[in-house]
């Protein structure tokens, strides 16, 4: 690894992260006690934020790359790409619209994730409901832990988080000089436990130590389990509850089966989802960074969990990215740069098919305006990985709130569509030809349908449907249990049902097998779309040299609202027709544009549309009705020079700038260059 | 009009309208009391349905066009352009997704509905919050208009609409032989008045009459106000309730003075959005006609109340369409086909702003594949308007459940604005420059600051407010009440200040204005997705003569999932290259497409293709690898024809055909028909 500018600064930082990565891999290698790795952890952690806030703080010194974030906020409000919703009734925190330009820059976003990823890699796009019922995120797990335990102020009803607000009490003791010794040490004791507190650890820790609302000092309640999902209920019974999905993937598992029907059986494939996902955050803030209703892209790549290889690995395998590695996260090392073929090669990326996303989720970014050096792999350390994922790489991008997750690539394994089997008792699994047959002995159950009906009469059709489903296993202990006792006890619907000998059979023989099913495994790249732009927006934020006021934003063409602005140079009547015409000959070439036509100066309207990202602009002047072939300038949003073109010939041209086909700079070498006009 | 085939059959049930129609017509002139104008009208309502039944048979049995609707849904399930959401889990009646077909078709739709309207109207897009606080739908009428009376079973907590449950029940009394005249008569009186319910009314009905559930005949719980809205609350406290919108619009309203700002102050302009909308539907059916979560296009055009002309209304004005008046619906009348230039002029449609946007909707609907034969626009009649609308007409297209709305288009007047205002105290306004400036006496307080601190300490920050938002007439007042009785009362937050002279002045002087404030009517488009879709799927789906077995959808290439296929004739590896060439020449060209390989029989193949709506298929066979310069067959979908050409030409023609700028009977005047090979 290059070694880094400021390393004096950084070392005794690192060595300490080091020291205890150390720690915790030695205690966890001794067995120790849960509580000691856990306060490990804690300290772990603390030193590696020390670290990072030290790296961000010498960016921001060295690159300069400290942006006016206010300034900022300012024009994505005044030119509306984004706004507080309902902002006439007070607003509401968390919740954002997107004006014309977030909203057009949005679409074309999401239209390039399209085109990239399913058009692409043809992937099985759909569109599921947002409306979920209960039962289904029961499986999936978010009812049980996408839950905080919460306090609230007893009069006013404000609400914190319980672990937070403890944690935040205690730090203010610990920093505070008139805390006793004895106290501190008993404080530094309980500090890494509080993650792992129960409700009641919550309630006693609470009241010993008095805690109160840190914003008014009144009472709390007793702490309560919190779900950060938003519940309702589905129908006019209000006996179906349900839940606005917090993410788009269950959708995508609970059409398994369908999805692999369409796909006529064959592994792999992926399913892919665009769509709005919700969470009730407990106190939303940085903008569009921690919102409760966003819109998510997620692709759920289903694979042989014995075969994660990907056709199309070598085309990626060149592409230098950034990781930092768990490894590298313990050990106080910094992030490295790395081709995604060695990484795989190497074993830090785990497998070809979660490198190839990695590496196309990096292309993406970029291309979409991500700036690369802001850009890195972060994987999760074994700690902090989702109840769900068995290997994580968070794709995080540097913003003035410091790295953002943009988008998560989690090796879900087989997770979700085995919870879902267990609770709908629907087989979620694919077929694999075996190289050779297999047989096996088969246990099948024969029931008496006659003596049952007799014995157990409208209970008979429960206990046939439940002795239908029992796999080969629970077949052979019936059988066990039938010899061994001589009944066999079926449990259905809180009922128990005595079967003795008389009612059933077991036939046992031996069956070929030509198939073996499996449960796929499942790769998850999941991107938080709102972020993403957020990202952009910090990293093509600039302010024009002398000019503090003149800010404006450097979007690829691909996303910008408009490809191009169309202005007359003046309020003269003569000007229009050339306007109209390029307007309708704009829209024939399917470029979006904008007319100002406004008796503004030409100046401001550049201004104004360097502000909204028009990357062109043409301008209608004199010597464009003066002279013949008419003419018109056309100006580079970045750069600001202008080159000059037949009128003819620039909606063409402004086409094949905004598809990618020409760049600029070839632009440039082949028109002359405008710097005044020769007319007027 | 001309004359029906079967006026015999229709005259009477027509005459009978007319009457029913002229009743109601002459009690309304007399005044009569508002009871017996609600019989009329449900006698008249009753007579329109008999003759819009009869309407439906005849064109039934005329044209053929009644579907196998079980047919259709097999081939929509199948090929998964949609189906139940969460099947595995059981289902939820009124959820739905779609898997990739259906997705595919979706986002063309959207795509062409995104072109059509807001990039060739450059409207503003906006994408709003779904969740929705509570004030704003209380503002829009939500809250209290959008709810019906509900009565469950006591025992199975089963749900039914109060008035379609005492409804059934009259009817089942009125049919029964065993019925006495007497209570007959009585039910007769009593059941024009159902839709005028009070919740007291539907109470001491339900018991009178000792009703039951139709479905268990277990007794019935009291009646109770059911609302459509899914509630749920906004962050951790529970104190913010909200609701999922149950329309796109209000999200337009809300962000009107932002939008304003956006278009620089200048009327007329629409703003547009696609996105969900959400109502708890009591019992969801006919597919995806009446669903609980759904995709809306809504465009709010906001112009001046004063001139609802249209710049582009020229450009329409032939448009041919069937207009159903409200007219015509009361006098028995058939529905009349006129250009929109004419229903305009004669004032059937009410301005050309809502003529325009008429004919638009017109055109884009047969764009995406309605039949312009089975699309009607049928007005509101007085009775059915809804709340904040002024007049409406519905897009309706015939399916196998009869007319279905699938675009409202309704003149909202200032409704909505105004109860923002009203709710918020902002202003939503635009203003408009006056012809001459006029002069007019304003009244503005005064306050003494010093003294209003002095008396109120803080409350005189909420004084001063209150006193800034006054209007000119209520300045009016208070300068009426200082004279009269030396003081004015001011009430903020509940309380009540009494304002003596000492510490308030009122200035009054002329002022000259230039410009009027007015707040602007609205003109709302509001097309159901799906709805739209579900026509589309009943309005091109056929069976192949010959055939029942082979179904095909004629979805237009604009909306197809797929432009094309690329079928090699047999799994012959020497096909194999052709192929991939094609398909890579396909991408380049943009031309979304599905290869099948698979050793499935060619015809199948065909079968297959149609099913999903392909349009057009490539084939490589024997004389392609055989002859040189290499050639392929086209086929087309609906005709079944195909053509033979050189393969580097196919990609350009069948992106060219996809788009429109060829038609096929083109294509097969200019290439051979292709009817068998030559080698092979």
């Amino acid at each position: 690894m290059a070694e880094h500018k400021h390393q004096d600064e950084l070392l005794p930082l690192q060595a300490l992260v080091k020291e205890k990565g150390d720690l915790v891999r030695k205690l966890k290698e001794e067995g120790a006690p849960e509580n000691d790795v856990k306060k490990a952890l804690v300290e772990l952690k603390a030193a590696k934020k020390v670290l990072e806030d030290k790296l961000l703080d010498l960016s921001k010194l060295e690159d300069g790359d400290e942006i006016d974030r206010a300034k900022l906020e300012d024009l994505l409000k005044q030119r509306f790409f984004y706004d507080q919703a309902f902002s006439i009734y007070g607003g509401v925190t968390g919740l954002y619209d997107f004006g014309p330009m977030g909203c057009a820059m949005k679409a074309n976003l999401l239209n390039a994730w399209r085109n990239f990823f399913i058009l692409e890699e043809q992937m099985l796009e759909i569109d599921t409901s947002m409306l979920t019922p209960e039962p289904v995120l029961k499986a999936s797990g978010h009812v049980d832990r996408f839950a905080d335990f919460m306090v609230k102020d007893v009069k006013t009803g404000e609400c914190f988080r319980a672990d937070h607000l403890i944690e935040a009490h205690f730090e203010k003791l610990l920093a505070d000089k008139n805390t006793s010794l004895e106290l501190k040490n008993e404080i530094k004791e309980l500090l890494p436990k509080i993650d792992g507190f129960s409700k009641d650890d919550m309630a006693s820790t609470l009241k010993k130590y008095n805690m109160k609302s840190p914003v008014s000092n009144n009472d709390l309640t007793e702490p309560h389990q919190f779900n950060l999902m938003f519940s309702t209920s589905i129908g006019p019974s209000g006996l179906i509850k349900g839940y606005l999905r917090p993410e788009t993937a269950q959708g995508i598992f609970v059409n398994f089966k369908r999805l692999l029907e369409f796909n006529q059986g064959r592994l792999p494939f992926a399913s892919a989802q665009i769509g709005c996902a919700f969470r009730n955050e407990i106190s939303p803030r940085s903008g569009l960074i921690r919102v409760r209703e966003f819109t998510m892209a997620e692709i759920e790549h289903f694979c042989d969990p014995n075969d994660k290889s990907h056709p199309k690995f070598e085309s990626v395998k060149d592409v230098e990215m950034t990781f930092y590695s768990s490894h590298n996260q313990m050990n106080g090392l910094l992030p490295e740069v790395l081709p995604i073929g060695e990484a795989v090669k190497k074993g830090l990326v785990a497998n070809e098919t979660l490198g190839y996303f990695l590496a196309r989720v990096f292309l993406f970014l970029v291309r979409v305006g991500v700036n690369k050096s802001k850009l890195r792999f972060r994987q999760h350390m074994p700690n902090e990985m989702a109840h769900y994922a068995c290997d994580c790489w968070d794709a995080e991008c540097k913003t003035s709130y410091g790295w953002v997750e943009c988008v998560g690539n989690a090796d879900r394994s087989c997770y979700d569509l085995k919870q879902h089997t267990k609770a709908t008792g629907v087989k979620l699994v694919a077929e694999k030809k075996l190289a050779e047959p297999v047989e096996k002995e088969v246990c099948e159950v024969v029931p008496n349908k006659g003596a049952l009906g007799k014995q157990f009469k409208h209970d008979a059709k429960l206990i046939l449907d439940e002795l239908a489903s029992y796999s080969n296993e629970q077949v052979k202990k019936l059988e066990e249990d039938l010899s061994s006792q001589g009944f066999h006890n079926v449990y259905v619907e809180k009922k128990e049902f005595k079967l003795e000998k008389n009612v059933l059979d077991v036939k046992k023989y031996v069956k070929k097998f030509h198939v073996e099913e499996f449960v796929p495994s499942v790769i998850e790249p999941s991107f938080g779309i709102g972020r993403i732009m957020y990202a952009i927006f910090e990293h093509n934020f600039h302010v024009r040299e002398n000019d503090e006021q003149r800010t404006y934003l450097s979007l690829p063409p691909l996303i910008a609202p408009y490809k191009c602005s169309v202005l007359p140079l003046s309020g003269n009547a003569e000007f229009l027709p050339f306007v109209k015409k390029l307007s309708e000959s704009l829209t024939k070439h399917d470029v979006s544009h904008k007319v100002d036509s406004s008796s503004v100066a030409i100046g401001r309207r550049y201004a104004r549309t360097d502000q909204i990202a028009i990357p062109f602009g043409i301008t209608v002047d004199f010597d464009t009705i003066n002279k013949e072939p008419h003419t018109a300038t056309l100006r580079e949003r970045d750069s600001m020079k202008q080159i000059r073109a037949e009128i003819d010939e620039l909606p063409q041209i402004v086409s094949d700038l905004s598809l990618g086909k020409i760049t600029w700079t070839e632009v440039t070498s082949k028109y002359p260059a405008f710097e005044q006009q020769e007319t007027g």
